[in-house]
């Protein structure tokens, strides 16, 4: 069985992105990360702003990894891609690849919980579960 | 004689752009005008990294004004509007318009002024010049 | 009479503060000087979390206006120095200057309005008009 | 042998470092671990512009893992420890911990590279390896 295709999410690195190192700021690439998510879950029609209104919970980062293969620079347009690699009750785990015109720049490894607005553990909502469901890569 | 259409720069706002009052946090806001203004340097064709390396010079902002008319919130689609009010030999000076479906939200006033490597004021590089030409704004 | 000394607050520049042109990122300065703000507050007691827990407001940007007259670097230390320039029923105008060893980099002009949780205009609760009052310049 | 007592840098947090779920940004604690390894470096004397200059070297994170433990909310006071776990020729880890009043907010790992101005490895000039040997965590 084939992976599914990952979620591709372009943009832009601008000033504000840079440091002056003349690259992108080190911290940066996570927020590149969370753009690239909040965007997997809007071509699905879901926004967190509803989520969090009709469900009562958010997703929180519980742990981020990355590694720095090569840098961006001002200007440069960039691919964040998005797999969903694990979904349990309430937790998300996810591969997003940072990559310029097929050169890997930096790879994330993120784990999200599914957070009730008490900061507790959540089950995360079907209707997140069904719209995260085709992105699930299975080796 | 009709002013010429400003460009139009759309964007959408993400959880690194908020604070803890739950809307667009008042710094942010330069950082849209800026982007804006590097994607309509990009769409006629010059790379800010490109006239630096050709030309010697960088574009550094002045003065920035600011007006808060209305907040800005997660997963907002905003669009930044870019006129250009006045070219002198040095100096830039812009009105960027941040709204969302209609409603201004912040009206941004801008004075660049062009470097060269020393951090002297530097005669704008005539593609500069003639890139903006197209969105100065005649009363 | 003696103008008040205004509130002093020293910062360092870091990696995140600056850009590739080597130099402080322009909207990074309002940063600073809400810190600066923060703190002006803090050292009289007031914590703004408090403030909207108790009086049900927070302060808003309303306007900013930044003059950039030399650039701040890395690892340079900093100072903002805080003026209250009038208080009115619901709005605050400060003078917010930052200087590094005497050398003015930025001036800031900043309005802020206090709202209550509709987002409306309310009246600054007594407790922060009174620890504002010893920063008001008066000419 | 006692481990050496690790490096100790305290922070605020701000508006600007919080979001719209009212707790500091995720990506947010990599500037607070930046900030409190240039500090480190700082209070043995080392500035890494000097070191640029005299050595031609940076430093350039090549990982960073944060594991979350619980939020940092507006006005906390924020501690950020610092200890060097390893260094090689070319390389240094660091174990960097966050927390408020005793409680673990978050932890850090660090791994940076000392590069060239090409960008390639290059080995750690002695003065840095001298000043971080005190921070050298022995099991």
């Amino acid at each position: 069985m084939n992976a599914p295709a990952p979620h591709r999410f372009a943009l832009r690195v601008y000033w504000e992105d840079t440091d002056a190192a003349g690259i992108v700021y080190y911290a940066n690439y996570l927020k590149f990360a969370e753009r690239a998510r909040t965007e997997a879950l809007l071509v699905r029609g879901l926004r967190q702003t509803e989520i969090r209104a009709t469900h009562g919970v958010v997703f929180a980062v519980r742990e981020a990894l990355v590694r720095y293969l090569a840098p961006a620079r001002l200007e440069d347009q960039i691919v964040v891609t998005t797999r969903v690699t694990a979904i349990t009750g309430a937790r998300i785990a996810m591969e997003q690849d940072i990559h310029r015109d097929g050169t890997p720049l930096a790879e994330c490894r993120i784990v999200l919980a599914c957070l009730d607005a008490a900061g507790r553990p959540a089950r995360i909502p079907a209707p997140v579960r069904a719209a995260l469901g085709p992105l699930v890569a299975h080796p």
